[in-house]
């Protein structure tokens, strides 16, 4: 272990290793704040090769690697074990754009790049790169490609492995993959970016991608609308992606309980509509500047058939950009203003599109009958078919112990439905460390199988994340 | 062997098991007649439990397979080598649709479906499967998934790749593998659907897919345009890129050297345009029934915009079905009409979209001097960034003769160029057993290490589909 310490102080420098606690601390605990681990130190390469001569040295001393980039992950994929035994290995500081091509919309940039600077570089030059979510203040690029994040952008523009067009990654033993310069067409083999896209670190280190731009908004129109029932929202889902196509941008529902912890929690806010409705969708129509100007015409004529086919009890237009940002408020604090209420149970969960409303309708109910005094509440991405599944404990619960004592036998029924419905118990936060038994629980045998040869493969002493995404045999967990 | 031959008899039973010479022999000759092997017999079996079974016997007696389509690969990938050690797996018999959903727009199908029936059966109920090419009477959709195919409508739709769902394989040891249930969003993992696409078989037997489909096409209008140079196809193409955006579906291109064979050659056939021109481009731009009737006025736009600009010689667009479609018999009769000229080595490469047109200025000379009296013909998906580039051979080259003494050095050296300009040896026909030891030759080791350690993981005794696609380790070659 000291030679491995002074090979690799060697090799970065001080900016480049450090086991100073006060610097590494802050990188121990998810952002969730609950997962605290370990580390050897934390690594802070400046560039590929770097990376690679640090993968190799890392090769012969048989030392794991955590990758982290901005630390906002769900579900601790980025927080190494409590056995001090893996280096932290952050992507922050490889943070350059390597070029962008405005006219062929494509970016290549590193993993460390954090999305809110990869928004205003697109937009300096009237483009978008169109996945957004709340961490985007932190999260980075390497990060969202290695586990594949959605957002609620995703309806149209589909999670973050739909924006990847090439991509560098370093592998266990410092090879480097890398293909970056995009193909549009390209059979030479197996494609390998899209294994490593998705596999939270345990395959590789994503270094670098080349990404797709979008053009600009020129245009954008927000929806407000009240229903009586969740299935319902189905409908009017299907209404508008006939009346909107590629127009509509975000379709997201919130249940009346969500609406109202966040009118009780969060300062300022108004309903859209004066009446009550037990549903709520959020609809978002954008145009670029070949369609600007459309816009209007597409909604009002969405609206008024929506009215005339009995599928809304209500709705409004934003009039203008500021009540467009209100209206995503209200979606966007669901999550802090039910936490502030008192301890849940969340679940992130996707069935498929056109069952995800009769999922809602069906298993709330039985959540709430099997766990007398919850409430389970439903909102979020319905145009995906997948939503943020919440139990909230009875009221009175103590934060903490309610979670220790209900929340795995919630949890489970909750994965044990949604795999009934042939669903997935991971839609987009990923399964980190989070869910890793509960994938090993639930998981298809021959997916789990093949998942393990090629986690093997390509990392034979396990030192890729480990304990983290593939749940490994029974016998070596 | 005795025992398997019994075993797989029992199985299969007669209609699921001949070694009868004339069944087994015309499945033995890949369609361009470059290839001919042996095999064990040839197995046909009816349902996805049949191929599991399948799969575990050939495990247990250890048994190669070959999985075969249609049979109309371009590379020799679905026919086995020479030693009559494998067994030829034909997946025709499956050819059931599984479930059709109108509203979701989407289809399961099995491996077998022709992809003519599946064109027909999503234009049967309004919707279309948006990916075509010139084997369509009979290939397979299990082979389209297997070679990730392409075509003419890639610019829009993408590859096969794109237009697949859900997945169903036998892997290597009988187990499968089943993701047919579509989630838009889903992070549980590898994304092993990605990697079983485009694999050519050497992982797994794909048995069936969920595919999407999109809106019938309303209304076409085809536009033919005549240039100087082929740099301005390039600008054609952004112009028409930027006026058309996503109605535009195809963006070809043709030599005067093609056009002029395929007048030569293709009874009845006459040119678009009065004058000669140096280069050609074909644009192809569609509209479902949400804006039909908006082609004209976007057509003439965009051709009057580009006289203006000076990007084009001559235009003119198809006046009715008739003249579409003849205008795209000009482009599909390419490849028999310069195949009447003599001799060909044929390569079908990409580079990066926007240095397609580049490329082909620069390497059709470069191979013409290196090749004295040769002739370097690019035509077809500039859009794409990939053409097939085809070198003819001297006149009165003798067939045959001239393909075994210069062929070899004539490919090396146009995938020398292809891989120095960042591109690939294959952009839509995969890799085979026509391509396998140039891309172990060009072929980046470290994405070859990664492809040797998956294949190996997933097949450790190499059994699956043999000799194709990976290179394996120069010993074990």
């Amino acid at each position: 272990m000291k030679d491995f310490l002074e090979d690799i102080t060697e090799l970065l420098g001080e900016r480049g290793f450090t086991q100073d606690k006060d610097l590494v601390d802050p990188w121990l605990t998810d952002w969730r704040g609950r997962f605290t681990g370990k580390a050897l130190g934390l690594a802070s390469p400046a560039s590929t090769q770097e990376v690679s001569q640090l993968m190799a040295l890392c090769d012969r001393h048989k030392v794991a690697i955590v990758p982290q980039g901005g630390n906002s992950g769900m579900s601790g994929g980025a927080t190494p074990d409590t056995s001090g035994n893996a280096l932290l290995l952050s992507l922050r500081r490889m943070d350059a754009i390597r070029s962008f091509d405005a006219d062929a919309r494509q970016i290549t940039c590193e993993a460390g790049v954090i999305l809110q600077n990869l928004h205003d570089i697109a937009a300096q030059k009237g483009l978008r790169f169109p996945l957004t979510l709340g961490g985007k203040g932190s999260a980075t690029v390497g990060g969202l490609i290695s586990t594949n994040a959605g957002g609620s952008q995703v309806l149209r523009h589909g999670s973050m492995r739909a924006q990847v067009l090439g991509l560098e990654a370093v592998m266990a033993d410092g090879s480097v993959f890398n293909s970056l310069i995009p193909l549009k067409k390209d059979n030479r083999g197996f494609d390998l970016k899209q294994l490593l896209i998705g596999s939270e670190g345990t395959l590789g280190v994503v270094t670098a991608a080349t990404l797709k731009l979008e053009p600009a908004i020129a245009e954008r129109l927000v929806i407000w609308a009240g229903l009586g029932d969740v299935r319902d929202t189905r409908k009017l889902f299907l209404h508008a992606e006939a009346k909107a196509g590629e127009a509509m941008e975000a379709f997201e529902i919130l249940p009346k309980h969500s609406l109202k912890a966040v009118l009780d929690h969060a300062p300022g806010a108004r309903s859209p509509l004066q009446a009550e409705h037990e549903w709520h969708c959020l609809i978002e129509l954008v145009a670029d500047e070949s369609r600007a100007g459309t816009l209007m015409d597409l909604a009002t004529e969405l609206l008024e058939s929506a009215f005339e086919d009995g599928l809304v009890e209500d709705a409004t237009l934003a009039a203008n950009e500021t009540q467009a940002e209100d209206f995503w408020t209200l979606r966007d604090e669901i999550s802090p203003a039910e936490r502030a209420i008192g301890p849940a149970m969340q679940h992130d969960i996707s069935v498929p599109v056109a069952r995800m409303a009769d999922f809602i309708a069906e298993a709330v109910p039985q959540v709430e009958s099997r766990f007398a005094g919850t409430t389970g509440v439903a909102f979020g991405h319905l145009g995906d078919g997948n939503v943020h599944f919440h139990v909230i404990a009875p009221k009175g619960s103590s934060r903490g112990e309610w979670e220790n004592s209900q929340g795995k036998k919630i949890s489970e029924f909750v994965h044990d439905l949604v795999t009934e419905w042939g669903g997935s118990i991971s839609a987009e936060h990923g399964i980190g460390q989070l869910k890793v038994a509960e994938l090993g629980r639930l998981g298809d045998p021959a997916s789990l199988g093949i998942m393990r040869a090629v986690k093997l493969a390509l990392d034979p002493d396990n030192r890729l994340n480990p304990g983290k995404l593939v749940p490994l045999a029974p016998t070596a967990q």
